[in-house]
């Protein structure tokens, strides 16, 4: 990678293959949570997910490249962590909090991903690319937001930790 | 894991083992950053994460624990990532751009693990604990939205792209 656009490739693929990687994790935890508006809010972002994969594709085309994935190293960890995390915990409240920290975990990896490749597509004029990216990432947060509420409102709540 | 409190213990000794691990990724990228604005952020910040290290420990004692960590699958995935760019990038705006969005990846998940125990320390009224993981996200944001400056005045100007 010798220059900026080197980078931002690069990294578009890496985050393909996150994003792929990211849906079938979604649909395991959704699998495991124990709280209905946590594997509906899962449920609905699932959605979100199989749409911007096909955003990014649309991506790679306005780029004049065919989508390809590159294995990212930092996803691998962080699904090993949730997949970790999804098999030792017991009880509800430790399996639904876990499971909500484990995917702001990942959004927040999206996050930080989506912000850079957004904002060197503005710097290279990428104009469509800049546009789609940015549209992620506006969901990513709106999903982390959501997840947020659901710690704190629902599965956080002193009830639920001394249920 | 069978409560909330597991879920804490857990995680804490997950983000000792990280902050340990990261104060070894900042020293690398600090010598590798060929901005001097940029390594000198970077040489700040090393010095707040090892005052981290310090009050992490005393968070353990808080507990009545000593400290411990727990080798972190998703910093071992985010390392991997940063030395991998570092070994690859070439010339000064990639390296730079490719060490500023690396780190940042690690803020963020730094953010979202002292999010999520910061919200449980309150819930399981550990009041020192949430004191002292409050202190250490504030600095997190902080060193992040400092990134974010970096990135946006300097690393991906225009006139460093045409470079």
């Amino acid at each position: 990678m010798k220059n900026l656009n080197d980078l931002f490739e690069h990294t578009l693929q890496d985050v393909y293959y996150a994003k792929n990687a990211g849906v079938k994790l979604l649909t395991k935890t959704q699998n495991k949570a124990r709280d209905t508006d946590l594997a509906e809010a899962i449920s609905v972002h699932l959605g979100e997910a199989r749409t911007q994969i096909t955003a990014l594709e649309a991506v790679f085309q306005s780029l004049g490249q065919k989508p390809k994935g590159e294995k990212c190293d930092a996803i691998e960890g962080l699904i090993k962590e949730t997949e970790g995390v999804m098999s030792t915990a017991k009880g509800d409240v430790a399996i639904n909090a876990g499971i909500i920290a484990a995917l702001q975990a990942v959004k927040h990896y999206e996050i930080s991903r989506y912000g850079s490749l957004r904002e060197w597509a503005k710097v290279l004029g990428h104009a469509q690319a800049h546009t789609l990216l940015s549209e992620i990432l506006d969901e990513e947060k709106a999903f982390n937001n959501k997840l947020t509420n659901l710690a704190v409102t629902s599965v956080n709540s002193a009830e639920a930790v001394n249920a």
